[in-house]
């Protein structure tokens, strides 16, 4: 069907959208459970799950890196792991604009697999709508997600202690910078790919090593800043950055200084800040370079006396400066 | 904040987001769980869970009976219901359209507060995205919900036997045809009102009845046409229902004359088709009957040896049709 186009009547409810629905969806992401269509997927899930739920909405779907569907899967099975949970299950909800190439969500639902295979989960429970032209842009992707915790596991951004590290995973701002020069048809040297990815092995890693895991964030939206400002308030601590230790991309911070942005603040999607007691930090450290995502992680901050509830940063230069929450959109439509 | 419009930047990530989210969202909504605002909701849900999402694009987002707000939470509520399910938490994920009036959204969250108490669910986790004007056409949402199912129940479309009896819970196509008459300015003599309701009081009173509760449906989309195909071509019987024990009021049988529709594919939001063994069937009725939403219940069909996999009608003249899924769409927007 590659060649067709989506019409309003594959969102109807009838014959055309169980076509769909069999044919595209269920053949692209089937398992047993999905197969069932039920109103409802039953789950098999002993005691305390975690459960989240994000809308997809970027601009452009396809990017360097990824697109709607890789994120959309990465977004949801990232926040499931960064709660400490193993990520199990994922509801696909797609809201569709009639005249949407069929191919296009084709590539998209492979994109879903494959992402989905990576992280650990299946998708098991879905929904399709379509609205007529021009009351959507495309494609939007809403994905939950489900996954089990065990038992005594409690990470919150209000754990974190004076004298904790602050450990990030790898190079940030990747995917904001990514989307945005794909969208404005920017050009770097060095083409910036977005980082989307499933975390669950660096959070898998760091959670056997240490039991002094006080919290975990996936800095989406909002960047890093608004994470690390997350936890300091939360927890009525001060948070130190150290500028040299966050690692930053060349490229990224190039086109940053253009734009005016702080990588800091920019959106990353297969990245992870995990805030570990002092004692086991090197520990940590060791354990989430040696995954494949986290290779590139340091040790870049910890919670401090100084500025309760604030986040600064011993910049290169030498100074102190402090890190905001940014106040509105830097870069609408980034996931 | 009434007279404000929603800007891109409450959708960045930023302090602009967590006005919104803080001071409208979890104020309306709020929860302890809710309000820890993690990447995901904890939750304590022992053994077999129902997980299920659906997203909601109906326009206009209000009309009579209800609006996009009180759908959103009805629609994922009753898909759990139908499941067996206690529906227990969901998530609200919104996208919404940049100069959407924030009165509107506060009437929207108003509406998801008063279904969600109804339905007996918490709101617990969500996610709050904006696209520019024109990229949406003013709000959608996203519901996901978990639910307890209690062991050994095991309700599947699959189940249906001969002989079972086809209950329906009461009069059928009035959230179809009250939602298209707003949106085309129709006037009818005695206005149709959307049933959209949380359907658990009628579930539960089913299945606190009966151990021979085979499977329910919440017919949505497609309405009952669909609900009934779908049972009958997974449990391969025939399915034979009796127009004069389908319970349609004037006014929307009058409506679907007049535009060409059959009832029988018109969507519903707050009934549910309940196949139970024959032997329970009255008693079943009874305790449907008793509830609020059920009062208006009839046993309306049988599963029969006839035309196997395939739903026949006897309609009120006295014939014999046959009831065919609706092929695409007849009702564009209407969930």
């Amino acid at each position: 069907m590659s060649d067709d186009k989506i019409l309003l009547s594959h969102g109807g409810g009838g014959v055309m959208m169980k076509k769909l629905i069999d044919e595209l969806i269920v053949a692209k992401l089937g398992n047993p459970i999905l197969a069932q269509l039920g109103d409802s997927a039953v789950l098999e899930l002993g005691g305390r799950i975690a459960f989240t739920s994000d809308s997809f909405i970027v601009k452009p779907i396809f990017f360097r890196g990824g697109d709607i569907g890789s994120l959309a899967v990465c977004g949801t099975a990232n926040d499931l792991a960064v709660q400490g949970a193993a990520p199990r299950h994922i509801s696909l909800s797609l809201i569709i604009e009639e005249g949407f190439a069929l191919s296009d969500l084709e590539r998209v639902l492979d994109s879903v697999r494959a992402a989905s295979e990576r992280a650990g989960v299946s998708v098991v429970t879905g929904d399709t709508k379509v609205v007529e032209r021009g009351a959507a842009d495309g494609l939007f992707i809403n994905t939950a997600g489900v996954g089990s915790i065990p038992e005594g596991r409690n990470l919150s951004v209000a754990n974190v202690q004076l004298g904790d590290k602050i450990i990030i995973s790898g190079y940030i701002g990747d995917h904001g910078i990514a989307v945005l020069s794909e969208r404005e048809g920017l050009e770097f040297q060095t083409p910036v790919e977005s980082d989307a990815a499933p975390v669950v092995e660096v959070t898998t890693a760091a959670l056997e090593t240490s039991s002094e895991i006080r919290c975990m964030r996936d800095p989406t939206r909002g960047g890093v800043s608004s994470a690390v400002n997350e936890m300091a308030e939360a927890s009525g601590v001060g948070i130190r950055l150290f500028e040299e230790q966050i690692p930053v991309r060349e490229s990224v911070r190039a086109a940053c200084d253009m734009l005016g942005f702080d990588p800091l603040s920019v959106a990353n999607e297969g990245k992870v800040v995990i805030v570990c007691g002092a004692a086991d930090a090197e520990a940590v450290l060791a354990a989430v370079r040696k995954t494949e995502l986290g290779r590139d992680a340091s040790i870049a901050g910890e919670a401090v006396a100084d500025h309760t509830g604030k986040v600064s940063m011993h910049t290169a230069a030498g100074g102190i400066r402090m890190v905001d929450v940014p106040y509105g959109e830097q870069l609408p439509r980034i996931c």
